[in-house]
């Protein structure tokens, strides 16, 4: 239990007592931590002391905090499948999780020189630009920016309605077949935004990945980047698959 | 220049104008930046300041040292290709960089379950296991934890001399054609041995990859764990080349 005469916080030693629980599985993977309260009640420690402990614990990647929902162990790495024809929602289903996506917000920009090489369009044409937050058992996992040629993919974000997959969209309203042909990975640290949208603290470092996705004729129809919670994701690329 | 009477300290002073000077390509990738004893002279500023303002730039990864060299600008991200075929030296001789590698150390454990399973092997088996450091321009990039079969392998670390390429290596002297069946990507923040041997701060992430090899006959040869110095490295898989 807490020593109160040692010299080690007793918001240190709560959070060491949990993280060694959550090592050793007395609490799972996604299963809800017992509330400040209780934790509070058990160790007889006031609430900002409980509260340290938490903080310390969601700074490292232990637990992740849902609004209104509690506290949850995070420690084990989602593992999402990447490979040509891969789409976030199938590979979340794949691991037996519950995947979820939601618009967060359009608009549209001028390619500039950027964009226009990545999409192959002229540089003052306009590019929608969609964001997007996926969520794997009511998580925030990783927020996506899509840059799609507006005169390809008119009214796009007119068509989005709720829990949505991208790809299937592309196919039902403009018949595009959309397949991976790279993806570059690559680390950073969160900036603001990124905390706010993915619930993390400054502390949890962020994989950011980049793709492109050509259709069915081999032309690039969209260019995107994902930022992915280091915490909790692992990416596997089976080289194998690509090949059939 | 270096404003005394304001709000902002010395040392953060200089440490914006040079990253200024970076982005503004003043100071271009791998350049090495002036001295200490040079920007504490041009500054006017004492040697401490100086110090504490290229220790903000590492811990930022915008610069990186070399010991006995100096310091270099580390701003620009090194290209790094992935795929079945590729090796470390040649996706880097590819990009018109320098590679270079050096054994750490080597050491035989026993497979236990968990290489047991990635190796296919028994558990009782011995697995030789290489710590391979390996270098970008002399920068060190990359700190590899290989894990060979012994009994498949015997001997392996004697084989190894100055620079080498593993897979080479196998080739020469086992007559194994090694291919990459998957890697997986991951994140985290560096620990005490990776800081040392990667020469970076606590600040810089790593990129985290952990790739499986099979032999001509299909059979898993190689299981390894890279990190990557996040800082400046960016992985790309390209799915198109994995078809061929």
């Amino acid at each position: 239990m807490i020593n109160r005469d040692g010299g080690i916080a007793c918001y240190q030693q709560l959070s060491e007592i949990l993280i060694k629980q959550i090592e050793e599985d007395v609490f799972r993977s996604s299963e809800q931590i017992p509330t400040e309260m209780e934790l509070s009640k058990k160790y007889k420690l006031n609430r900002h002391t409980v509260r340290q402990a938490i903080e310390r614990l969601k700074n490292e990647g232990f637990v992740y905090t849902i609004k209104g929902k509690g506290t949850f162990v995070a420690n084990t790495k989602i593992s999402y499948k990447v490979s040509r024809k891969t789409r976030f929602t199938t590979s979340i289903l794949d691991v037996g999780l519950n995947p979820d996506a939601r618009l967060l917000d359009s608009y549209e920009i001028s390619a500039g020189s950027e964009l226009s090489g990545k999409l192959n369009i002229k540089s003052s044409d306009k590019v929608t630009v969609l964001e997007i937050l996926r969520f794997v058992n009511k998580m925030p996992f990783c927020h996506t920016t899509s840059f799609l040629g507006s005169d390809r993919f008119p009214d796009i974000q007119n068509h989005i309605r709720g829990n949505f997959s991208l790809y299937e969209l592309l196919k039902k309203h403009y018949d595009v077949e959309a397949t991976r042909t790279s993806s570059t990975f690559e680390v950073s640290m969160p900036e603001n935004p990124d905390m706010d949208i993915l619930q993390i603290s400054p502390k949890i470092p962020l994989l950011v990945v980049k793709s492109a996705a050509k259709d069915q004729n081999r032309e690039v129809v969209e260019y995107c980047i994902t930022k992915f919670r280091g915490d909790i994701c692992s990416i596997t690329v089976d080289f194998n698959a690509e090949g059939r």
